[in-house]
């Protein structure tokens, strides 16, 4: 039986929350709409964060990207929003949100946002 | 105004039908969905032709490729489809169409059909 | 639910026996067992066949090359062995299979197999 | 209707002013003409800034950069221009340009300019 | 006779313990199996220590890593158990485990994780 | 005194026209503007030929490639024009001109034509 | 207990002799003696054999080409040494031999012998 | 009319002295004997530096590296002389000279020296 | 005592004249002069032959390409006569020279020149 | 005449003391034996340092590497030993070592020594 796209990004227990270690996912398969053209867009994401109680689970995070597939999404927007997602659901101590995004008109864009807790 | 995504291919006379040559597109921003679980598959294709009285138009052709966004596709009659669409409009001396698909259950899925009119 | 490793291929009907098209699975996840020393063994498998009236489905494929985790295995004849057991799920009209083993004794070892039911 | 060459960056409104964050584009298609002969240049650039209350538009940039194709411009000076046209288009927090020209003599030559508007 | 797959980490003395050296295994060889499904996850390890008294013995790592073949295990979980396991054998100054598992689902997980003895 | 773009190609004699052998310019900077939108399109382009009595003189190549650099011209057009105007300036033995254009709408586009006097 | 160094090279019963293909060597652990000087030179061999009866067992081919770490060799003659050695030990029906001299006097070597037992 | 190897380094007026950015030549055709046995050594040059009031002329550079052709230069000395030559012509704020330096006896040799007039 | 360059190659005997073999040489290290410009010109040579009754000494092609340092030369001709010079040399059954000359004018040009002693 | 394998580094007069500068040496062609085995292992060794009143001498680093070739040698303990020894010959003011092991077991094993004379 099928999964759905959803914007849900389930969670499940830190199984180290005693120290800070990385997690790194490479998602080359992301693509969304232009707002202006109605066409679509290609990217590839690199999300990386430092858990502090809770993981991101890895199927919900891939329905999760596959959700913007029908969206229009502004590179500079979509990419602060995973971001602000990721920290809304797990909180993290760090976070490093990466969009690379296709070629248009000769001009390749890439958009990096960050978090840091403790920076606050 | 934006285009639509079409399965109309366009066509433009062949400025130089003396000769054979080789025009070779790279497209790597195909996807389509997966029939067995709706879920979306991505690709890279390649297509190389020796055109004959007409060659493929490139804005129909990415409009062209689109139009797969929201259709259910397998690897092997997909790439087999664009093939017969490409003959069906434009008549080619020669054709080389790859579908090259992102790793599923770990395995990498490489599809490759030619045409050579000449050889019929 | 999950699957279980299994020695048998499934197949699906060939969706264009009307030509010759080409098939690639490049497989970097193999593993099996030194019949010598019992210890693992690492591969990565490239299989690539032109289909007659049937196509090796891609789950099944996963499952079968899985099938090898436990049992002893020589690179040259576990590499025919796919070749032969290929052959007998699907009579292809073309087959070859690679199979590139990781460093053992300062020596990589390579094994390629083909075949062509049209030179018998 | 097509877009002509112009010197205006366009802008729009930050999505995300109230965190830092990184946009990098990469402008393969960079051309001049050399001040001293006259012949073609060829560079390809890239600008890595961090907002402020502004964006740098797209489209604005690419005709930007094409304002360039028939001015001469000396790389040193030509890659501080451009750092100070964005400077005074869009205020960033931080810009970082780079500038790497085609061999010209046995010799490829690369400029990086920068700027940090708190180092101010 | 064939060694047999063992949580056992062997150690010798440290030839140069006066000063802070690093020593970096790179292992592509590591294969688990997926708690939830049961079928088989591969990835590949980096493993850089700086030792004090102790030194992993190479053959010992092997078997070490070859112990995980049948045994389920999540990335963020074994990567550092890993860790865990090998500062309770050698107590190091320093220690770095990286484990970058193949995709699954289109997204490739990376899990790094990191101990300082000073830091303590 | 600065060269100006020219459509001629000079020549100078063959030194070894008593043997085949080829003579291949690897040449990256090629511009021309679009005939639909007037914006400028970029091209690498690769000669490779065969003399028989007469070679290509390299500077006046360079002037020959710069002459697009204001002309509306079409992929597949240009590429064609250039191959003939070569076979006018030397008469070659054989000759293949290909030119790889930058990626417009997602898709990159390589024109490859050739000509074998041998072969009339 | 450790092995010696030998020249003899063990074999083993081919498990597929019905059918061509092909066994493939990659050893980068290859040195000798330089005749002239004394001096140690490196190479990395290839190896690649179509079977008959018989196959070279790995670990007796490791055993071989350690056996020339003490011995003057010319690149031309042990390359070509080798290849009769591998044709006199396991009679082959095809049989490829590279060698892969690192630079001495500015200057990289490579020598390749083939052999084919059908072309007598 | 031909230029002439010089020692002599031209320069020109640094258009943006307001501000520290990088210049960086990447020079691979560099030639010089070797000092003991007169043979020709090859290496390539990367330069790279902060400008004050005075930018390196890239025309007079190209002849000041061809000055060495003839001349016998150890690699550490060389590099070190680059150098102290470009200090003395350009007073830079900031300067690096690398040379990578062909494979002799089987060793490749990277010189690398630094100047930082603020560091004084 | 140093070598001079020198025009003179040297040979040796064949050791394996009873079959075809291939040696090749890669020669990244020369340089000559433009004869237009008197400027130099720097190349990477790679040289394939086939030996009869004779074989290229090293030392002395080493030697044989240095020596083309303080001359004038074409690359379409000097190419060429470093084809004829090994002919000459050593009578082999086949030769392949490439000479692949760095960037000038934006230009790389590669020359290959082959011979076969049995299709005369 | 030939020159031998010796542990003595001969050393030159540091040409530019008033200076840190650094100079690398990549040393792809070393060699010892597994005191275990006895069999042989290969290892490409990186060698940087910033001279202090005396540099390394090529040839004899050459032959100091030599000297490795039938000595048994543990990976951790023979890189420590070459800095030991570069530090007992120059007293170097920074030394970085690093041997590069090739795959044994699966694993690659790569050991990194440092110095810093102003560190004591």
């Amino acid at each position: 039986m099928p999964s759905k796209p959803s914007k849900n990004l389930e969670t499940f227990k830190n199984p180290a929350p005693d120290r800070d270690y990385e997690i790194l996912f490479e998602i080359p398969e992301f693509t969304c709409l232009c707002p202006m053209t109605g066409q679509p867009d290609f990217a590839s994401f690199n999300i990386r964060y430092v858990p502090d109680q809770l993981c991101v689970e890895l199927k919900s995070l891939k329905l999760y990207m596959w959700s913007y597939r029908d969206e229009g999404a502004f590179h500079e927007a979509v990419t602060n929003k995973i971001r602000d997602d990721i920290i809304g659901a797990i909180k993290p101590r760090k976070l490093f949100v990466e969009g690379d995004f296709n070629v248009r008109g000769g001009i390749r864009t890439i958009v990096r946002a960050e978090y840091d807790a403790r920076a606050k």
